[in-house]
């Protein structure tokens, strides 16, 4: 894809790294894993799980912290954080996108649309009434802009993504494909038995630097908007119903959901498949692990966990069993040794 | 987006509301929230939560319930029902969608297809052989209407929904973009060590009214069709296999998942990230809690839950290699003391 | 549809089924349901919860295993599996789909691109840079193929799928809409406080007669692929993480999450909704059910689970209010009969 290529002395020294044991005239032309790697390759140790790997890699340097530089076979970029470092030299390598300013003759922009003569607006793509695409911002192919959305300077619009309604965009706003942001929040009231749609005149504002994976939706809000502040990562196929608040530099994995009015704080992680539930607040820096529901407010930091754990079924069966008459259980053993146990109840 | 404005005793004749403490000549021209709102907005008081930013709130009404009317510092309109009434009063002040009937020029139409001239047709959708869109429907930008699909008078589909084969839409319906409905259902056979694709003959009936959330997909059955009755409300990422029924008024909170053959009833209420189990029946007027799993049929209206609470991850996991061991501790204990538990299995 | 017709002999011979009790030369000209059978239709009878229904059809045949045969009013074609038999009858009456080879005139093709002359590109479909399309495959309507992807002979991409980049397809797979395949994986590194984007260099790699479903995700590995082996079966909402590595014949139900760079076996079922970590390995011909959630590798073939069982609310509240003091509880009771129980950890 590539044949540009750099001596390590230069990689180490744009980056801040430590050359250890190698030539400073040897050069790399890509990146690969411990284990795929071979000449002209630089790879990297960040996760322990594949220290194995270090002593038979033919990678022309290894970028790891200085404790497992002892292991290495090959060159030394030492790192006090080998994976971003890692993450700076691979983007050395990352193949140009084939995007040129202007409109494709097969896009349809609304007429009171104003597109920047340095976007780029790819082919199949439509642009609704009243929107605003600024300088440097790429709309990938058949991406749907509905009205009144702003797309700052420099975002990139993967292939077919959809912003339905109202939705603004900061800077350097990523989002991926089949995303749909703005879409209806989903408010209903019950109304003599039916149901009556409660109509959704907010929008949704995402600060700079955000990114947001395929098949994502955030709906817009009631009243006011759905907010992702700066820097917020989201992960492919995760909900965010209406009014929901996410704090800066928070990230959530893939299939997350996240009820309406909910609001995040700042620095949290999200595992994959958690949930939250509506109307509550999360402070800043919690961590949530993967598949745990979140039902109330949380007000102190730390790693917060629900669930069971994996088991043979024949196994599970059993105490999925007694779990249902946890309660009675528990309550007629005390009562039988005439113990108190602890309160049940927090 | 607007200046529409009304007189509060015109919003309250309009929808049987009694108003309390203003003059009958103020106007309002908008909605907003308790806190957000200033003069010339209608907020609402519906959830409890949020009565204690009632005394500061500085909107020209509120819709309240009776009760509440004592604390309101501004005009109420009280309502038995506060948030139904806040919703009618709400779409008084949407915007219009700037919509027109016709065909956009970039659509592509089959010629075997009957489109209403009283039906609007979004850019670059396509609409496939022998489907019919009725009057007053609207077909978003980019939307893909299969083959053999019928989409009934007043249906709305926002951009990019997707109808694949032998869809049925009623009268009324709206889907949100990214939402595919009919795509093959699961059916597979292992033969002689490889997976045997069973044919999805069937399709997918909607009725009169339902919504369904973006990025939902609802498949196809594989013989009969899958069925949702009137006025069903789906969020969005939910997932409906092949040959449910749905029955009327049951609404889905976003990223529930239902297998194939389940058979859900009328009224029924499931939470966010719920889980259904193919070939059960649920019936009607169960509330199932956000993340349960249901893997038996249910012939009881009432709540249901799985799952264990949230907690500090220190906590959870010694809970949790206790559950591991359930039954063996709890059985030793027995044991130990003479003592008969009640039975766990029931 | 279709107005084919087959003798129940011609049937009962093309697939090596025994017909008892009927007359050769009566012809079938369709499948249905047990239930819903009449005159001139095959139904079946594989999941015994259906049984019940097998005195009172009308089909004019019923697939079914030897020892139902005598409880069958009708015509048996009795079959060793037939659910597997079933599935190749009704494939005789699938209607054929409305495609023909060459390219639609609103698709836009790269120049770069090779599209064979004996696929077909469907309307509004975009294929990129020197990706290739190769004899029989199908292309429909609005997908968007990206950079740099190959498609294999026969392969059918339904309405509105999405290959990103790099994604290189074997013979015959199927894809339903919404799909996105080789989005960017979720890489990030956290540095001075703010999240680096990783560059996902790496493409996707899927096998021949795999079937992914609609909305499902697969994003493109970091440094090497993300690997599908042949016949990997996956159905909706689906999410899989950079660097998985799925093996041969694997199938997973709707909404299942799996992370970046998990590896799992040949012959596995996986449970809707159910989460597997990033990281672990999984062994060939392990099943996991429903909604649970693998967070260590599995070396051990078999049925495996987490979760707790379904219950009416106010039972779960109280059994979940123990599990929160589960460790005390049941230490507290053995500390006071001078017992001890058996280990807690494994």
């Amino acid at each position: 894809m590539t044949t540009t290529s750099y001596a390590l002395q230069e990689i180490a020294e744009r980056f801040g790294l430590t050359l250890q044991g190698g030539s400073s005239d040897v050069r790399v032309h890509g990146v690969a894993t411990l284990a795929g790697a071979g000449t002209g390759h630089v790879a990297f140790l960040a996760n322990p799980a594949y220290r194995k790997q270090l002593p038979d890699t033919h990678a022309s340097a290894v970028v790891l912290h200085a404790a497992d530089a002892v292991h290495c076979p090959v060159p030394c970029l030492i790192s006090a954080d080998p994976y971003a470092s890692f993450a700076k030299i691979a983007a050395l390598f990352e193949a140009p996108t084939g995007t040129e300013p202007g409109i494709h003759p097969s896009a349809v922009v609304s007429p009171s649309a104003r597109v920047s003569e340095h976007a780029c607006v790819g082919p199949l793509a439509s642009i609704g009434a009243r929107s605003v695409v600024e300088a440097g911002a790429i709309i990938g192919p058949a991406c749907v802009v509905g009205e009144d959305c702003d797309i700052g300077a420099d975002c990139v619009l993967a292939a077919r993504v959809t912003l339905v309604t109202r939705v603004r965009l900061g800077q350097r706003v990523r989002i991926h494909s089949g995303a749909v942001i703005g879409a209806d929040g989903f408010g209903l009231a019950m109304d003599a038995g039916r149901w009556l749609k409660v109509p959704q005149l907010g929008g949704v504002t995402i600060g700079n630097d955000c990114e947001i994976g395929a098949n994502t939706c955030i709906d817009r809000g009631a009243i006011e908007d759905t907010v992702l502040e700066e820097d917020v990562r989201l992960d492919n196929q995760i909900q965010i119903g209406h009014n929901v608040v996410i704090g800066a530099h928070t990230a959530m994995a893939g299939c997350v959901a996240v009820a309406g009015s909910a609001r995040i704080g700042r620095y949290c992680l999200i595992g994959g498949g958690a949930g939250i539930v509506g109307h509550i607040e999360i402070c800043d820096r919690v961590t949530v692990t993967a598949m745990s529901l979140v039902t109330h407010s949380i007000h102190v930091p730390g790693v917060y966990s629900s669930g069971t754990p994996l088991q043979p079924n024949r196994d599970w069966r059993r105490n999925a069993a007694r779990f249902k008459k946890l309660d009675k259980q528990l309550g007629a053993l005390a009562r039988k040794i005439g113990g108190r146990l602890p309160p049940s109840e927090d």
